[in-house]
């Protein structure tokens, strides 16, 4: 099954290669790995150097725990996601320390999100991320103060082969890759206008 | 100046040595790695396959669309963007087809940017993202459609010697990164409780 991203111009490797899948195998992932997840996540930028991300991270060795976080997923990501061996909830810090609001927090946890993305590629992990989950539940379930949000939550383990998931889920997991073009979204001095260097 | 992060695990070069400079080389940017950098952002991930992320490109050598863009800043960031041959303003689709609002639209304009920013570190380029942008203005400048909102700006291009930035812009460009420790925001099993992984 190759997803590599088709592109006008070459990519990383690691950003090409980069998926979101649905069947995990059970292996464990190592502890020192989990922690470079964390480190990648740590050293991105944010506005004022906020860092407003937080995870909540629960491995499947803990079967309690990961029940739990597996609880704050929609029911059609539990489906899937009970195979990964890591789950965690990102979650933003959404007020500065003056109670303000950070407009830029929920940006942040994505760019933070992304390096725990490419780390994990580089390591062979795979990561689906999801936004299907039960926010005000999972805040509740683990006492998430004020001030901050419970955003999205993130699947991390190895990739296994497709035919170990139910028929539809197998079926989406063979689907290709698809992107709107550049030209939907690469503008130039005016809304909607390509600039000269895109390929055509 | 050695602006390597220090980790408690090792993380992926490309990370690693992310940071955001103020001062940049005169050296304008290949359009092929323009596209590759849209193209980075482009296949990145996003609830519901969205893409909300939308890009206005200005480069130096159309010196008219460039001025336009700077001015999109706000003066504390024109004073050292101006420098850059690369600007950008991430826009973030921020409501549906029907109307409704995509909550996971800025979160997901981040990890395209953070996308763009791995694959510009893989082509030896830098980037600094900006939260000091004049959202309205550049809304206006570019005529930003209802239902979109200008989120960040971004500078692209290849570092240059500190010594040719202003004395209290140097000051901060020389300044080591500094993150909070990883017990301050990764978790597990209860809000604030680190993991039995986190090395101590």
């Amino acid at each position: 099954m190759n997803k590599t991203a088709e592109t006008a111009a070459a990519i990383h490797k690691l950003l090409a290669k980069r998926w979101s899948p649905r069947a995990f195998k059970p292996d464990s992932v190592e502890d020192e790995d989990l922690v470079s997840l964390m480190e990648a996540a740590r050293w991105s930028p944010s506005a004022g150097n906020m860092q407003p991300w937080h995870f909540i991270v629960a491995t499947k060795d803990q079967p309690e725990e990961f029940q739990k976080l597996l609880g704050c997923l929609v029911e059609g990501n539990q489906r899937w996601a009970k195979d990964a061996p890591v789950l965690m909830l990102a979650v933003a810090k959404v007020q500065d320390e003056e109670g303000d609001e950070n407009r830029c927090a929920t940006h942040d946890v994505g760019l933070a999100a992304m390096s725990l993305v490419v780390q994990a590629m580089s390591l062979g992990l795979h990561c689906h991320q999801m936004a299907g989950v039960k926010r005000k539940h999972a805040a509740e379930v683990y006492d998430v103060p004020g001030g901050f949000e419970v955003w999205t939550a993130i699947a991390v383990g190895y990739l296994d082969d497709p035919d170990e998931l139910p028929d539809d889920l197998r079926e989406r997991e063979l689907q290709p890759r698809v992107r709107r073009p550049l030209e939907a979204f690469v503008f130039s001095g005016a809304w909607g206008e390509s600039p000269r260097w895109l390929p055509r």
